[in-house]
């Protein structure tokens, strides 16, 4: 077993979560989140995306929310900049992290970015450049790792490949993302383990989306291969695109009830964390996503 | 690695799930879904509990659903029994197997059934002894594995204490109960475990509720010691009297799906099993407690 003694979670709540919400969620909301998150223990908080506010009107405050928010030291805010356009933007208004995303999958890539997996990853370069230049952390997350929803099974060797062009590129950290929530626990853990074959295991994180009920179980089965950072969202928040009315990222709370029953570090307060994520489902005027929160109130 | 090449699904739905509905569901739908579930593979199934209607109105229909469902050859149907009177009671309309229940919390065992664990022991004393002379087998459930409402912390001594005792008596299967949800998945592997060291392995049951959204996490944690038979039930129906609005009982449909994908079979036809699960969820008037069940909606 090489079940870590400490992990971090980077908490996408914020970004991979809201993103998807239909309604305009006000800018005071949005900060007051992160800096609640920040409040929380929390070192990593994807604060928003620097993508062009025509494709995404959720995110056209980025720059707001960015110099809105009470940042604090030792707190990481990493952006997401789809080119450098956005890193630029971003820099404008002090981000000292960035994150990059290419797909796994070139069915994937090509509807959701309208690019090949190639195209996605060349256009990154002149960030990636610029961000080495400037002393700024760059972060890449390579999605569908266990599935897509337009051509299904994604080959393990596509994974490692995108991975390794991420991490070889300069990104210091690779987020390797169930996108669809199509994982189980073996093919989580050989999906990790053909990745640390190409990159250290300690420039890896997984993201994984509780869209069939099993982040959880996957999430533990790549403990057991020694990953240590793992994205989450406070109250599940995320939905997923592609099956209406699914379940979103995995629940912050529900990961950390997890790490803390075996005793697996977080520096976390789980209390203020379920208290974060109540009030975030109150804003939204829902159901907490996290169980452990429902089990709470 | 112990992990089963297949594993056995006890389906509680239509007893531990529906029991604690508040409405009381008409007798044919109970045997509709029973007959559903039994139409998908799954081999047990539990069908209803041999209670006193005093203490339980939801359950005052039991020999009604037992007489009323289609039973499949090679299928078992076990019932609940809290005594020799609810043992007649179930042998008149033909039960075949049947489930006895103790706490692993003394706290518990005399909130819940106003006895002690060993006077709860010694009440089904009877019971076992009968149903050796009638060839009827038993079930054994030890509740509170993991945690108790009343008492916090259940020493692992006196799980393994129960456990044992239940197995002596002659159950030759003992469900290890996580009532309210409060296991992580290593407390639920040294718990197993621990039992395992006096109970053989393959007369062990796990049965996991998902208050906390752990119950997945905890089951993997568990087949990789061996556990091979696994309580679920069908919507994750069963809620939890502790926590207001909390999840029930592990959903079958995510369990299958797991499994499924973990190239461990289980006999299950799991579209089957989630089209029976949102039929439950639409019977009840309200969401499907199973996340692969939302996804494929």
């Amino acid at each position: 077993m090489n079940m870590p003694s400490s992990v971090r979670i980077v908490e996408v709540g914020p970004r991979d979560g809201l993103q998807n919400e239909k309604a305009i969620i006000p800018t005071p909301l949005k900060i007051e989140l992160i800096d609640r998150l920040s409040a929380t223990g929390l070192r990593s908080i994807e604060a928003t995306s620097f993508v062009s506010p025509k494709w995404i009107p959720q995110l056209a405050d980025a720059a707001d929310v960015f110099s809105g928010i009470a940042r604090k030291p030792g707190v990481n805010y990493p952006v997401l900049v789809p080119n450098l356009q956005g890193y630029e933007r971003a820099r404008a208004v002090g981000v000292e992290e960035v994150a990059v995303f290419a797909a796994a999958s070139e069915a994937f890539s090509q509807k959701n970015i309208n690019a090949s997996i190639e195209e996605s990853i060349a256009r990154f370069a002149p960030v990636l450049e610029r961000a080495r230049a400037d002393g700024v952390k760059v972060r890449g997350y390579v999605s569908t790792v266990l599935g897509c929803p337009y051509q299904g099974e994604v080959p393990l060797a596509d994974v490692v490949r995108v991975a390794t062009r991420l991490h070889r590129a300069g990104c210091y950290e690779i987020s390797l993302g169930d996108t669809i929530g199509m994982g189980t626990p073996r093919k989580a853990a050989a999906m990790l383990a053909a990745v640390a074959a190409e990159v250290p295991m300690d420039a890896l994180a997984i993201h994984f989306h509780d869209t069939r009920g099993q982040a959880l179980a996957n999430i533990l089965a790549c403990l057991e291969l020694g990953v240590s950072v793992l994205d989450a969202a406070v109250s599940g928040t995320g939905g997923c695109p592609y099956a209406k009315g699914a379940s979103g990222n995995v629940a912050s709370e529900d990961v950390v009830f997890m790490l803390d029953g075996m005793g697996i570090a977080t520096g976390i307060d789980l209390p203020r964390l379920i208290e974060t994520g109540q009030w975030l489902a109150a804003q939204l005027g829902r159901e907490t996503g996290s169980k452990v929160g429902k089990a709470a109130a």
